[in-house]
C-alpha cells in the first residue's frame, strides 16, 4: 500500500513513511516482530525461514516458477496458499534484508481469489503464468503503487496506469504482490538511497546484495519471491544475480516492454537499461520471456519490435545435442577476477569440453566499452539526478556521477551515438571472424559476471568494475547468468602475495592497475566463505532463445 | 569516377570539377553532345531516349528490376548489354535533367563481365540480384569514389569501404552503376545543392523532381536505372517517389542496413533516415527487400534486427484473398490535397471496395508528428550543418534551419524523445482499436504522399508541408507509393474560388491556414497535365511484407 504521505512533506518525513508502510496490509501472522534487520552480521539468515514457516508454506516457496505455475494448473496449491506462502517468506526476508518497498497484498490477494474462482469455474487457466506472484523492481508503475527509482520524489505518488509489463504479466495471470529496493536512480552496484536505506545479503549480511536491482537479488535469494522482474543498465540485474546465486536475464533492448516504466536519465538513448527476469532455474527465464514475446508487446511499446518466441532458435541448442562453440574469456586483460570466480569458469569449461562443446578463445575490448558506458552515463553532468533529488530535497549520496562536469552538447553525444555503433559493429566482425570451417561461429561466450565474489557493505567502491557487465550493455547483447558453486575457503585460497602466482603457485597476470590490485587484495577466504559464485554467458543481440538454451544446457552439466 | 580534385581546393572549383567529371569513363557513343539541362521547358523528355537508343537498348530499358534480373537467367541478355543499356538511358538522363553525380562505368563494367563469365563458366547465378544495375543516392559509400551527401565537403574525398548495403548488393549480383544527385544534407525536398545544382522532373523540367532522393527519382522517371536506393527522413523516397509516378518504399528503421552510409546530422536518433528502394514495380521493391533481408544484414550493421524476410507475413496478404481492411486518412485536417490527388485516392477507394475490402475511417494527428519532426531536425541549431558548410566555404542555401536557434540541451533533447515515444505509443493504441469483431485491426492506411501534385522549380518553399509524409517518419512506419494516375486537365479541375466548394460545386473543408490555402492555390490544371499522381499506404513498424504484399494487390486492382 502507498505511504499516503504528502509530497510537501520534507524528505525525511516522506523517507520515514516509507519505512514505516513497507509491510502496511500484510496479514499480522505474516509479520515476526522478533526479526530486525542488520548490516553487521555474518551468519547466514537462509535457514530463518524453515523455522517460521508452515510444512506446506515451505514446500511451495522453495519451487522455481515453472513448478509453481505446474503445481497450480494441477491443483496441489490455490493461488491463494501460493500468494500467501510468498507473501510469508518475503516479509521474513524484509524483515531481515530490508529488501522490499511495498507490498500490494490486498490487491494481491483479491486477483489472486479472481484467478481461483475463474480456474474452478471454467476449468481454464487465464495464461502461463496463472497465479504465479511475481516481485518487481520499484521502476514498474502499477495502479494504487508509489514507484520510487530510489528517489524520495516518488513517495507519496500513486500510479495511475500501469507499466506495459506489468500490464501483460497480469494478463498472463501473474500477481505482482510486492515491489522491490533499488539503489538510487538505479545508477549504483550496491542498494543504497533514501528512500528506506540500503539492503543486505542473505548469505551473509554483512556483505552487499549488490545493485541496482539488489532488493530482487535479496528476496530471490531468500526464496521469497519465485520470480523477480529487475532492469540492467551495466549490470543492474546481473550482479544482485550473481551475489545471491540467481538465474538472471539481461535480454537486448526492444524484447521485453520497458514503456511506462519509471527510470533516472530518460530519453537517454546513447546505451538503455532493459527489463529482465530473475529466477531459480533457467526453465524460469524461458517461461518468462516466452509469455512476454509471445504476448505481442510490440502493439503497446513502440520500442519493442515484432519477434514472438522463435523456438526453432531454442530448439536448435536445446535438442539434438548439436556441438556448441562457447567462446572462452576468463580475463579481459584489465581486471583478474578473484580466485574461487576462476575456478568457477573452469568447471563450467571443464563440463562443457567433457560433454564435447568447443571451446574458443574470445576477448573483446573492454576498456574501449568502458570508456563508452562512462561516457553515456555521465553525458548530462548529472542533469537529470540533481534535478530529480532537487525535487524532494534529499541529500547527495555522492556515489558514482561527477556533479562539477559539465554536460555533452548535442553534437558531441551524436559523436558518442556514432563511435558506439562503430564498436559494436567491430564486435560484431570480430564474431563473425571466429567462424570454423563449416562458417559457424561462437554461439556465445562464456565470461565472469564481476571480478568480485561479492563486497562486503562499503566495499564496493573499492572493487567496482563494470568491465565484465557493462560490455553487453554497450553492445546490447543478451546475457545470463549462471549460478555454479559457492566460495570454499579451503579451495578458494588467496593467490600469492607476490600478486604473479596463485596460492597453488601456477603464474598468474600481475596486476595491471591499481583496481585490479586491489580487487585481488580484498578477496580474504575466511571471510567469504559460502557466498555464491556466478558466471555469465553472452548472445549477440536479441539472441534471448539461443542464451536461454544454452543456459539450460550448461545448467544440465553442472 | 572520382573528380581527382584536392580538398583544398576553393569550393566553387571543386564544384566545377564536379559537374565536369560526373560523366567521365563513361563511352563516348552513350554521350549525345546535343542535349541539355534545362529548368524551363515544359515539354516531358521522356521520349528522348527512344530516339537515340538501340531497340535492344530500349527493350531492355523498359524492363523493371525483376524482369530484368529473370531476363538475364533466362540468357535473354547479359550483364555487360544490360548495363550498358542503363549507363545509355542514365547518361541521357542526366544530359537532360542533370540527375547523376558520377558514373563508375569501368568497374561496373569489369563487374558485369566478371558475372558472365562466371554465370557461362558455372551455369550459376551469384544472387538473386545478378547483374541488376542499382543505381544509388550519394549517401552510399563506394570503394573509389566521392560521397558527398549533397556537401562540397566531399567532392574531391574517396571512399575507401562500402557501406554495408552496398557490400550486401553487390555480393547478391547487383552491379551499382552510378550514384545519383540529392539535396543538400538530404534536408530539403527539392534536390539542389552547391555541388552539381538541381535537377529538374523528366515529366516536364520546368517542375521539381523532389527531394532528398531527387536524382533517383528523376533517373528512375526516365527508366534510366530499373533499381534506386534512396533514404527518407520526412519524405526524401516517397515525395521523389510521387512526383515521378514510382515505386518506393521507406522502411522502419533496423530493417535495411544504413552503416557506414554518410549522412548529416550522424548521431541524432530521435527521428532516423532509413535507406529503402525506389522502383518500376512493387515485386521490384519485394525483390530488394527480400534479398537485403536474407542476406542478414544485422550481422554487419548493429542497428539491423534480425528478421529474415517473413514470407508468412507476406503470403497472408497476397495469397487465398483475405479481406483487408484499410484506413483511409484522405485528409488530416489540415492540408486538403489538391483536386487530382483527391480523385486519385477515391480511385483506389473504389477499387478497393468494389473488390470487396474493406474501408475504415482513420485519422492520425500529424500536427502533432509533424511538430515532433521539426524538433528533431533543428535541435541542433544547425550545428551540423554549419560546420560541414564551412569546412568547404560553399555558400548557406538558406533552406529550411533556423541558423539563429540554440541547439537543445542534452535535458531537452531527452524530453523530446520522450514525447516521441508517447506519441508513438498513444498510436499504437489508436490502430489496436480499429479492431473489429474478430479482432482483427486496420492492415495499413491509405493517404495522400503529398497534398501538392509536385511544385514547379522554386515553388516548393510554398507548398511545403510534410505532414503526408514526416508522419510515418516520426511513427517508425513502414510506407510505400502506389503510383495511381496522371493529372488530366479536363478531369482535374481547380476548385472553386471560394475555397469551401470543388469544380463540381461538392462542399470540401475551406481552407484552415495560409499554407492550405496557398498549396489549394498553386495547383493550375493547365499547366499540370500529366503529371504523376501517387498516394502511399503506411504500415505498422517492421511490416516490410504486408505493406509489399499489399502494394501488389492494390497495384493488381488498377
Amino acid at each position: 500500500m502507498p505511504t499516503n504521505i504528502s509530497t510537501t512533506a520534507t524528505w525525511n518525513e516522506r523517507s520515514a513513511a516509507k519505512k514505516k508502510s513497507v509491510l502496511n496490509g500484510v496479514p499480522a501472522k505474516f509479520i515476526h516482530g522478533s526479526l530486525e534487520f542488520r548490516v553487521d552480521d555474518i551468519t547466514a539468515v537462509l535457514d530463518i525461514p524453515s523455522k517460521l514457516l508452515t510444512e506446506e508454506e515451505l514446500s511451495i516457496t522453495v519451487l522455481d516458477a515453472t513448478t509453481v505455475v505446474a503445481a497450480i494448473a494441477k491443483k496441489n496449491y490455490s493461488c491463494v496458499q501460493v500468494l500467501d506462502a510468498f507473501t510469508h517468506r518475503a516479509a521474513i526476508a524484509h524483515k531481515l534484508l530490508n529488501c522490499c518497498l511495498e507490498f500490494r497484498y490486498g490487491d494481491a490477494r483479491a486477483e489472486a481469489e479472481r484467478l481461483d474462482a475463474h480456474y474452478r469455474e471454467t476449468g481454464k487457466l487465464v495464461g502461463p503464468l496463472h497465479g504465479l506472484p511475481i516481485s518487481v523492481k520499484d521502476q514498474c508503475r502499477i495502479v494504487g503503487t508509489e514507484t520510487t527509482c530510489g528517489f524520495v520524489d516518488g513517495i507519496g505518488r500513486v500510479d495511475t496506469e500501469d507499466s506495459v509489463l506489468v500490464d501483460i504479466l497480469k494478463r498472463a495471470g501473474a500477481i505482482i504482490f510486492v515491489k522491490t529496493n533499488l539503489s538510487i536512480g538505479c545508477f549504483w552496484g550496491e542498494t543504497i538511497n533514501n528512500v528506506i536505506g540500503h539492503t543486505s545479503n542473505p548469505f551473509n549480511r554483512s556483505f552487499s546484495c549488490g545493485g541496482s536491482s539488489g532488493g530482487e537479488g535479496a528476496l530471490l535469494g531468500m526464496h521469497g519471491s519465485p520470480m523477480g522482474v529487475g532492469s540492467d543498465l551495466g549490470g543492474s540485474i546481473r550482479s544482485p544475480s550473481a551475489y545471491q546465486g540467481l538465474w538472471g536475464l539481461r535480454p537486448s533492448t526492444g524484447r521485453i516492454p520497458y514503456y511506462k516504466m519509471l527510470n533516472s536519465m530518460e530519453g537517454n538513448e546513447i546505451v538503455e537499461s532493459v527489463a529482465g527476469p530473475m529466477s531459480h532455474s533457467p526453465e524460469s527465464l524461458e517461461l518468462f520471456v516466452r509469455t512476454v514475446a509471445d504476448s505481442q508487446p510490440w502493439l503497446h511499446d513502440p520500442k519493442c519490435h515484432p519477434l514472438p518466441w522463435r523456438e526453432h532458435e531454442f530448439r536448435t541448442v536445446t535438442m539434438g545435442g548439436r556441438k556448441l562453440r562457447i567462446g572462452l574469456m576468463s580475463w579481459d586483460g584489465y581486471v583478474l577476477p578473484q580466485p574461487p570466480i576462476r575456478r568457477a569458469m573452469n568447471e563450467v569449461v571443464e563440463k562443457l569440453t567433457a560433454a564435447g562443446h568447443e571451446i574458443v578463445p574470445w576477448r573483446v575490448d573492454q576498456k574501449k566499452a568502458l570508456s563508452l558506458l562512462t561516457r553515456a552515463f555521465t553525458c548530462d553532468g548529472r542533469g537529470d539526478h540533481d534535478r530529480t533529488i532537487a525535487r524532494s530535497g534529499e541529500p547527495d549520496l555522492n556515489l558514482f556521477f561527477r556533479s562539477s562536469q559539465r554536460p555533452d552538447t548535442l553534437l558531441e553525444n551524436w559523436a558518442l551515438a556514432m563511435e558506439r555503433n562503430d564498436f559494436r559493429a567491430e564486435v560484431l566482425e570480430q564474431w563473425n571472424a571466429t567462424a570454423d570451417e563449416n562458417g559457424a561461429p561462437i554461439d556465445v561466450y562464456l565470461t565472469p559476471v564481476n571480478p568480485s565474489v561479492c563486497p562486503k557493505h562499503g566495499d564496493y567502491k573499492r572493487v567496482r568494475y563494470l568491465g565484465y557487465t557493462g560490455t553487453a550493455n554497450c553492445l546490447d547483447f543478451t546475457a545470463c547468468t549462471i549460478p555454479v558453486s559457492f566460495v570454499d575457503p579451503e579451495k578458494d585460497l588467496a593467490d600469492a602475495e607476490d600478486g604473479a602466482h596463485d596460492a597453488q603457485g601456477n603464474k598468474i597476470p600481475s596486476p595491471v592497475s591499481d583496481l585490479d590490485r586491489a580487487i585481488r587484495n580484498n578477496y580474504r577466504p575466511e571471510i567469504y566463505g559460502g557466498l555464491p559464485l556466478t558466471v555469465q554467458i553472452v548472445g549477440r543481440r536479441l539472441e534471448e532463445e539461443k542464451v536461454l538454451g544454452i543456459a539450460q544446457t550448461i545448467r544440465q552439466l553442472l
